[in-house]
């Protein structure tokens, strides 16, 4: 059985404005890479209603989980809780179990429980929380869509939280080796290596290091032993060059 | 008149599956809005014709300019010109103009002409080259679609590249202030802010930093005065904990 897809959609014009470098995709991917499942796209849009809604409605129909970063905080510009619920055409409000975690936690502490805080217990009808153990206000589960906090240790936290009630697959199992080779002269070598095993993804990663080009080739899929034979006959076709 | 507009696509099962980490989109997006350019949208999918040829298609309908990044290289997992080509219903194949590039350079330095380096020379009828200026095999122009490789080194010469042939608007005006204190305690005079000045946006990014919560607000817009006036009615409400 083929592993579960997924997207990612991070909202937030601070990394489309150049402001902020992201890094929960890079987080995420690892994360579910490890867990079996297969990340097959990422989008990033601004903290604009009409395109959060239509990247939720394309992202949920096109793959099994959506992951999302950002928009669920206390201020005027966090508006991605009621965009999912747009997106599904579910009612959405401040709920009571979402504003008893927030309000024990605010009081066991002497925090001043303000309109901002309260709107971070607006949860759709018939999601699920999210566990935040970082800073209590929480993510939820709505249909195939998971939505969680922008910043990056929330974030961390929440994808933690998540994944063990998600079914995930088999992981997908690799090896790399890097060759200090310019990849024009790889590319030929490895077309015929991958004509020869189907099955397998064979990719190859140029860099550029001290002014000399060279390549990471990666041999990913599901059978072992075919991946230790690709990188046995990778390694003698470029015996010398390699790491 | 409003700023162009533009959204980035990613190329690369690399950055999908979390084994490295993209930079492109945060080096495109300084570069953007310090032209006046407004990166709407950003999208990452992996090495596969049908998830490339459809997203450039999308994105090249909803915005002024698409900026692709990756799968231009000599390898079999290079198919990024073959699918802009597919998109725009355009011929491809080893074009002279690009092929003489190559050869040049090949030759000046004694380096084998590979059936797999010739592959960089397969340029879409019509599009215009881009000059690398790292490693000399060219990206391209088609329509609205700018293409350039995925290697950062070579990814940034490209865009200088590209960028001065491209009309820009006016670059977005921003100043912003640091606060020590947790968003939920900004949300509040933040919302009525925004309230007060329509014509800018107020963005609230929060950071935690040593256990502690902060946030960074940014007041962006196109009028200075507007911005200034705002900064100092921000900064009056949270005097001594800015700054």
């Amino acid at each position: 059985m083929p592993n579960p897809t997924a997207a990612m959609l991070v909202i937030g014009d601070e990394i489309l404005s150049g402001r902020t470098r992201d890094i929960n995709m890079h987080v995420l991917a690892q994360a579910l890479n490890a867990h079996g499942i297969d990340l097959k796209e990422a989008r990033v849009v601004s903290d604009d209603r009409d395109a959060i809604v239509s990247a939720v409605t394309a992202l949920s129909d096109a793959y099994d989980h959506v992951f999302t970063s950002g928009g669920i905080g206390p201020t005027h510009d966090d508006i991605t809780a009621d965009c999912v619920a747009a997106a599904f055409d579910t009612h959405i409000d401040v709920r009571d179990d979402a504003r008893d975690l927030l309000l024990r936690h605010y009081e066991s502490r002497g925090v001043e429980v303000t309109e901002g805080r309260l709107r971070m217990a607006r949860i759709p009808d018939g999601a699920t929380l999210i566990e935040n153990p970082v800073s209590v206000a929480p993510g939820f589960t709505l249909g195939n869509v998971h939505v969680m906090a922008g910043v990056p240790t929330i974030f961390e936290a929440m994808v933690a939280s998540v994944l063990p009630a998600i079914k995930g697959g088999a992981p997908l199992l690799s090896q790399s080796l890097r060759i200090d080779k310019p990849e024009g002269e790889l590319a030929d070598p490895l077309r015929e290596l991958a004509a020869d095993f189907p099955d397998l993804s064979i990719g190859s990663y140029p860099f550029q290091q001290n002014g000399a080009f060279g390549s990471n080739i990666v041999i990913r899929g599901e059978n072992g032993a075919d991946i230790d034979a690709a990188m046995l006959r990778l390694s003698e076709l470029f015996r010398g060059a390699g790491a």
